[in-house]
Order: structure tokens, then C-alpha cells, then sequence
């Protein structure tokens, strides 16, 4: 079976690609990063919510105040990156649905007026959009080191001032360095994870 | 900026993709599902937990019985698509990370012992899974219509009566029948997304 997705394409985004632990001195640019939200933002949230929001992490002293929340490895693994991405879901995500999805402007008031439901819709649509921007980052020819393990309510008092960004992953970018890759551990096997009924 | 992945690769799972609304009649085949596994199943999570089951939901019976828990125009729509899934995470996922994860198996009861833990990371890293599956139906040459207009803990009863695997989105999958596609909904500009630190 045959997919309609090339060959090299497979591998670059999939079979090729894995999580880089190190990263080569490289920059990555702007116009990088914008050339993969430009290609990502496309991919489908409920309610076209888009409520995924990125702070590119550059200067010397937002690093350092980056890495104090980091767990273990992941502190030294992401100074050693040439750039750093915290994710976070936008809470007043509903505020740009008129704009975002103009022919039902009324869904910003009918299904979510409540902080409650933004926060789980927001938290599973940025998510999803977290699983779009690691293939898009591999889609740009760079490497992406996602990690969960940081104190995130300790990165929002940090950065988010205001508590309307509930961060909740960090991505380091580059090329891939020395050593950057684990053996491929192994997946499960179609029959472990599907069940038809 | 030019991205690594091709433009036919780009248009066929970002830029030309839209959330299919209708299907036509041609059958998606266990071996279609299988080749779309075997290309997601590389991406990552944490701790290479990979926490997605999917439910392919093929017999009128089970349709039925599907169907009972859509909210509005979700049930016709999804009667009407010829493969049906619905994504769940599985709350045992660290009874396989001894396999999952081998050169640190401790991590299944240093990290993993307490379902409370389970269900969030479960969540987060299941439904990361989710984005890469939608991509990965696209690459099959298929559309995805996700939704999440379902009653989820309805589905768990329906379907999954010991309790431990929670259901979180459903998604048709076909090829496009006639009118499957809304006009595509304007995006949030890189500025509006992405912040400087």
C-alpha cells in the first residue's frame, strides 16, 4: 500500500526525523520561522480557534530566564539551541472568532463565553496544533526537540504577566548536533493500538 | 524562504488540505488505515508514551451505535463517510513503556504510577497524536473531517465499558463528495501568533 505523500517527504517529516537532544551553532532565522507558521497555520482547529501562540525565545537574558524553570537536561539542552519556542494556548482565543470563523461570528458568545470551556478547548486545539508544528518545523529542513518538562505555571508568571497564555511545551530548533539522536525506540504494532468494531 | 518539504507534499497536507464535510461511496481499506499507522506511529510523544488507540468504526451496528452520541449535524455526516474513527487515549499506556521506552523502564512507576498523572499526559500527548493523524490521512491521499461535537463520555460507555480508554475525537475519513469543503477561513497573521523575547 502505497501513500499519495512522496517517498522523501515521508521521511523527512516521519520516518527519517526524530527528537534532537543537540544542536549545531546555526541560526535559525525569522524569515525560517515564518515560512512554517505560514505552512502550519493551515492545518484545522475546532471552530478555526487557531488558539496556539509562540514565543520565539532569543535574547541572551530571556533564555536565562527561560531555563530557571527547566527540569534536569532540558535546561542545558535548550541554551545549547540556536532558538527556543515556548508554546502557549491564547485564553481570550475567542476575542479573533468573528474574524476567524466569519460565517458563524456568533460561536464567541453562544459556546464560549466561559473561561472554563475556552481553557479545555484551548488547551486540545493548541495541542493539536503543537503535533502540526513539530512536522513543520522537520518540513523546514530543521530539527525540533519538543519537551514538557518545565515548571509552565512558573514560565507564565515569568512571561504572561497578564494569566491570559497558559504555556505548556517548549521546542528547541536547529540542525541537529553532535550525538543529537537516541536509537530509534520501537512503536506499537497496528494491532496494539487499532480495534475495529 | 523555501521550506525542505517539496510543494506537492506541502499542498497535500497543509495548503490545498480542508476538513472534509462530505464523502463519496469508495471504501477505505484496513490496509489504507494500516499504511497511514505505519507513517504516524514515528512521530513523537513523551517518553515515547504513545497513548492514541483508534476504533475504526466499520459494522451498521456499531455506526448505530456511534452515532447515538453525535451532536448535530455530526451524526448525518458521520453516517454518511465510508470509515469512521474514534481516538482515545489509552489511561494504561504505561504498562507498554517498558517496550515504549527500554533504556529507562523505571519510568513507568517513578513517573506513571498514578492515573490522576496518567490522564493529563495521556491527554496532551494522545491528542498530539491526533494533529499528526490528521496529517497522515491526508497523505494517504484521503480527506479528515475531525470533530468534536460528540458526547465523549457516552462513547466510553457505548464502547468501552472497563473504563480505561477515553475517547476525545471522531474523524471520518473518504475521499470528498460533493460540496465537502467550506470556503477556507482566514488565519491569524505570523504577528498576531508569534511573539519576540
Amino acid at each position: 500500500m502505497s501513500l499519495a505523500l512522496d517517498a522523501a517527504a515521508q521521511d523527512l517529516l516521519f520516518r527519517e526525523a526524530q527528537t534532537a537532544n543537540s544542536f549545531t551553532d546555526e541560526p535559525v532565522t525569522d524569515e525560517q520561522v515564518q515560512a512554517i507558521y505560514d505552512l502550519v497555520k493551515y492545518a484545522p482547529t475546532a471552530f478555526n480557534q487557531s488558539p496556539l501562540r509562540l514565543t520565539l525565545v532569543r535574547s541572551a537574558d530571556a533564555r536565562e530566564r527561560l531555563v530557571k524553570h527547566a527540569m534536569g537536561a532540558n535546561g542545558p539542552k535548550t541554551l545549547s539551541a540556536p532558538l527556543t519556542l515556548v508554546l502557549s494556548t491564547d485564553l481570550d482565543f475567542h476575542e479573533k472568532l468573528p474574524t476567524l470563523f466569519p460565517h458563524a461570528p456568533g460561536i464567541k458568545d453562544a459556546y464560549f463565553s466561559e473561561l472554563s470551556v475556552r481553557e479545555v478547548a484551548g488547551a486540545q486545539n493548541a495541542t493539536l496544533q503543537a503535533g502540526y508544528l513539530i512536522l513543520g518545523i522537520r518540513a523546514a529542513g530543521l530539527a525540533a526537540g519538543p519537551m514538557t518538562g518545565f515548571d509552565f505555571a512558573g514560565i507564565d508568571k515569568e512571561f504572561f504577566g497578564d494569566g491570559k497564555q497558559k504555556s505548556f511545551m517548549v521546542i528547541n530548533v536547529g540542525k541537529p548536533g553532535a550525538d543529537a539522536f537516541f536509537p530509534r525506540s520501537p512503536r506499537l504494532s497496528f494491532d496494539e493500538a487499532v480495534t475495529t468494531v
